[in-house]
């Protein structure tokens, strides 16, 4: 029988950007027995989600969901609007892009790669990942393509390698100056229930996410978020598709349903997140996140640290991600944190790998939460002989303490 | 807060061939809190995970696990092991070989639908959907290819939509006596953990599996077990592909991590249902599942009813089809029990819509689970009008009375 | 770790008179973290309980709930009320009128019991286990008590070891006709909120009752309800007692607290099937079971065995008694039953030792529960050699289908 | 249906020195279906359960679990060895010990209450109540019963009230050394399972425990653990009893049954925490527990507030009282901190109204658990205009930073 138990008490702070903490309501909801996926109440059940699932995409628009984790929902992006040889350009915001345009190579798709091209003393080797999309280099690279060879833009939201949000209105609005017919598609697996997000408003053709974020739910279903341009251009792609393909999908959630056996028990806690999400309401929840994001930082401004995100107007409101000083392993500290505190923090990924470490701000999570999480980053920093400028945990306090939330607290029922 | 309560008191009966009813101890082992799929203690949980679905699928090769339905491990067999416009030979035992060869289309391959072409009195527009693969037909075609132009051979080894089963190793050794080179690719996505199953020992190349069924298990995570010549064949396959790719799971298994987010806590539930299936015994878990088809057959037998599966020694250990009288609507018997009796049973599905029920004997059911299925049907069928030779319930329950189950009862520990 | 699987698959049977099977929603709300009993949410909740629960007895009085079996409640309804060395009439309806006479004598009670005196060729040696209280025989007693020291009349309400019910409401009348102070008592602890029952339209002083019934809980807390006649005699009783104090608790649940530690998250339990049971609304309940309790009695007639209420006015709607043919082992039958189809029988108890089996037909139940539970009877009698007249579940199967329930089926949300 | 969403996200801190924070794992055994107390396997975990539990007491003699909370088995202690007007000495360390003595006077006993008379300025109106027993005080009185009226001596083992343990294995000694047939009855309530508990080592006849503490348990089920002069001692016990009366439970015990319904879902938790603790080692628990409360008391000594114990070879491993400026009003400190940091801290309680408030540390808490509740302290303490010296939160850390624990981490397995 399955425990777990790898620390003698309490609970794990799991503080990584992903799979967020999930909340016992939810754990609960998905453990309500899985029904019949053809019988009459699944039906409403589909309904009832894939209503829900709009208002949080910020769309009137089909969202298809995916029983399938998030990077099957990448792949659907692709799958369902390009054809073999396509051309598309892509932007190095860090890791998670990086390996998009690697997936779409694999699937036959040219993948033009643009990034930031300065100087940073932090990252020398990897300087766009400290950065967001340059939405100027986009429209200057459409406007170089008059024979629309460049089927879509795509870009990262809200990066989870690195904390760095870009401007998505910002891109479109690029695309648009450059009267290029490009679809625009984004991933915001990890920013959505958590981040500001407008699917329609901000002209997005295909919006890629995920559960196990923002939802707060365990990892297992995806989706894709469509414009009627981007369902239009399905209809000609050519690459080949069945399991990830569109229209089946979207005909049959007509009556709530899908066309093969969908997560049911992993929909239960999407339904149970939902609520819980439009109950606290969308602006609580990203005023939420907001608020924690600057009390982290201001525990890594005190320690004297730089955080990853080099332009405050685009630090994550989900994660922040903190450099550590050159000679420093960044992975064998979070191991000792692991192993003393029970946390467990986001290591440094791809060119990054050792070189610090993110700080999950998501989920299930509250001020104290946070608290213990600085907590277990300072004690594990001065462990391991970092020297740190003044206590991030006092300035936390400070800042959490100094700002209180909007609404911190429901009225008994 | 979702509380699914459909009817007003009592558990529902669910009683179709997947997904099966889930254990509580299943749902318990779920309800753990998500981990780090980075993380130390997530290797061993992936060691052990995929040390254990060997077992299940009796082979020393990789078995691939996938964060998705099982529709999507039907693409993943094909996707990395053929290329555009390569032929496969499928044969038509039922609805889920139709989407299989629908699916085989999708994705640019052509697909050769063999099936037997007798008479059935009962089913005279779908006579091949009461019987399993017929070697012979497989061989004299196989044989017919001396330029090797069939690059695999796709069966389904437990129709789900029939409740007949088909012998694997007949087909193996179909293959061999034709000496032909062509792939043997098994779903048995419905018969895994309840009917016998032999990856090796049968010889086949991939094995398509799910969650949802024997492995009683939500739906979620899928399965392709490998032979070393289907790992071959992947390095030359030429259709796209990427989230179902093999090679970058397979090689990321050997620590026990995955490419991308896994199902973490499907994973829990996994190892708890290999755990209990292990402490039963393969071989007992199988015999269970004979007797109770043994007892839901005498049931129908003695109603008077058609069982689908023409062929006695193909009866599935998992589902029984009842074919019912013509100008009965079979829906609307399923909706009246449903409404009468909080009791879910599986439609006719494509070319037997409305023709037939299907109960399913598997997951987490006992002698009583079934007898209580068997009531409602029987409570049913009256109450609809359908005239019944005599009472299956009897039967029923003289079969389970007079034949004990190997070892019902676990000594208290 | 505990997995207490007895048997090899599928949920257990457990079809006694309580306690009875546990709807998984209230073990969900069950599984809530406990909270701070002195905090302000908890106020909240214990007004939402205390309201609630007033509803459930059909009083305007308070309703003390102890943290603590119904054999404390028992206790407590006699120390709260008596002095040491104080005359009280009780009935032997069966084993737990006999047991709470019991009590009585241990705590210096002085308790007269009454029974029916009539011969019974079933039960010889315990006619009286097979009817109600005689109204007439309380009166007859009480007006030969003209000092009045006869201090309370305590009978029992659905008596658990029999499935005999007895008419509360001609017990007050007979009272009010012999023109006698005595407080009524009442145990109805597997009676509430299966059985139509009313505190206060029915003159009772206290009213004792317990979780694991028709309130489907677990065990563990249980009920006063009193009367302001029972208040205002606790006053000058003179019984030792202090956790059990009706004085502090009555006190303090005004502001929704307890003075000491409460079962909190049974509490959560009882909100949950207070919701439950007021949404499906108490009458319906009450039908639901009487419809219950006439399929299973439809079983036994059909066998050819003797029902053990000889008063078909007094049939219990909560559980049915069945006397086995005599040199029947009642017990060993039970235990055959258990073993071989994962089903839990009432023994009969006391006097009744062996001689009888009770089923339980409460709780998360529906028709094809009590189908299976038949059936297990039905298998478990034949296996034991026991000559049955004709089948139960046959006659079971013929009632339930002929007679629809109510409302079966809510509309799907 | 039940949410107790008080605040909008995370969990909640509950640091009360109990009801402790229950394990995610003993809510799961908790939610294990409800057997049949009378069958098979009930007996098996009825004596699985009473052997572990002496092991918890480290006693060789019964201990009786009652289905009631602690102060049932208070009373339990006090009905089953004393007779109406028996005189027993009890110390008053507290606000618990207050009240087992009033409980006492309302049984009829004659308690004479001692208690330490010096001065305390932070306190001076409850000096006693930051000291521990005096042994001495105990045997001088009883030097001065020659004629052995005292039948008691009754003492709180760890004051929950105070944070002050006692010396038990002293009072014994003192009882010893006057000579004196007094029995010696011990509320360890929350000291057992976190504090070093030797019932049968320290001479104890009666110890008084509870479910909510240290075994990690909701609150339902109370102890008494006995001595063989205890149960010789209930023979001639005269006070009236029933449901609390030991000798009938023990009997039943040897079976592995209760004589009345059991909390079983509480006695699934119990034998789950057991198995916790036993793999863990009970020194090591002790030892974590020190560990916490050390970290704990270094943060209140850097505030420069006191610590409520003034004796530090008898601070509590289980809570820590903390005293504030006079002119502070605790409780509304308190609803601060739970306003807005969803922090539950304990009261003070009884004399100490308002004057303090109580940190518990215990149960399934952690190094950090510990961080983010002192966190919530330090910042709660900031906004409502408390000066501290400096800050505990950097002091705790310093202290958990330097000071690992014995086996922080257990390998995966």
């Amino acid at each position: 029988m399955l425990t777990l138990d790898f620390h003698p008490t309490g609970r794990h702070f799991l503080q990584i950007p992903g799979p967020s903490p999930v909340p016992d309501r939810i754990l609960r909801a998905m453990s309500l027995p899985t029904i019949d996926h053809r019988g009459p109440e699944f039906g409403a059940l589909g309904l009832q989600v894939l209503k829900g699932i709009r208002e949080i995409f910020k769309t009137q628009h089909p969202v298809v969901i995916y029983p399938a984790s998030g990077t099957g929902a990448w792949e659907a992006a692709l799958a369902n609007t390009l054809s073999p040889g396509d051309h598309v350009l892509m932007y190095e915001t860090g890791h998670f892009a990086t390996l998009w345009s690697k997936m779409a190579a694999r699937l036959g798709i040219s993948a033009e790669f643009l990034a930031w091209q300065g100087q940073d003393e932090h990252l020398p080797n990897a300087p766009s990942w400290r950065r967001g999309v340059q939405a100027d280099l986009i429209e200057e690279r459409l406007r170089k393509d008059p024979e629309h060879r460049i089927k879509a833009v795509c870009v990262v939201h809200n990066e989870t390698s690195t904390g760095v949000t870009s401007d998505i209105a910002a891109v479109r609005r690029a695309i648009d100056a450059a009267k290029h017919p490009a679809l625009l598609m984004v991933d915001t697996i990890s920013g959505l229930a958590s981040a500001d997000y407008r699917h329609d408003e901000w002209g997005v053709d295909v919006t890629v996410s995920g559960s196990q974020k923002g939802l707060m739910l365990p990892p297992g279903i995806s989706f894709n978020a469509l414009s009627p341009k981007a369902l239009e251009a399905s209809k000609s792609a050519k690459l080949p598709r069945s399991f990830f393909a569109w229209d089946e999908i979207v005909e049959m959630n007509h009556n709530g349903y899908w066309p093969y056996t969908p997560s049911t028990n992993l929909l239960y806690g999407l339904v149970e997140a939902m609520e819980m999400l439009q109950s606290e309401g969308l602006d609580q929840v990203f005023a939420r996140h907001q608020r924690w994001a600057a009390g982290v930082r201001a525990a890594v401004n005190a320690w004297g640290l730089p955080i990853q995100c080099a332009d405050p107007a685009l630090y994550s409101p989900v994660l922040t991600g903190v450099i550590l000083p050159a000679g420093v392993d960044a992975d064998a500290l979070r191991q000792l944190i692991y192993q003393r505190f029970d946390l467990s923090l986001g290591a440094g990924l791809g060119k990054l790998k050792g070189r610090m470490f993110r700080i999950g701000h998501l989920g299930d999570s509250n001020d104290l939460t946070l608290m213990a999480t600085l907590s277990g980053c300072e004690m594990g920093m001065k462990l391991a002989g970092i020297a740190l400028k003044s206590s991030g945990v006092q300035a936390a306090m400070d800042y959490f303490a100094g700002h209180p939330a909007g609404s911190a607290l429901k009225a008994a029922a």
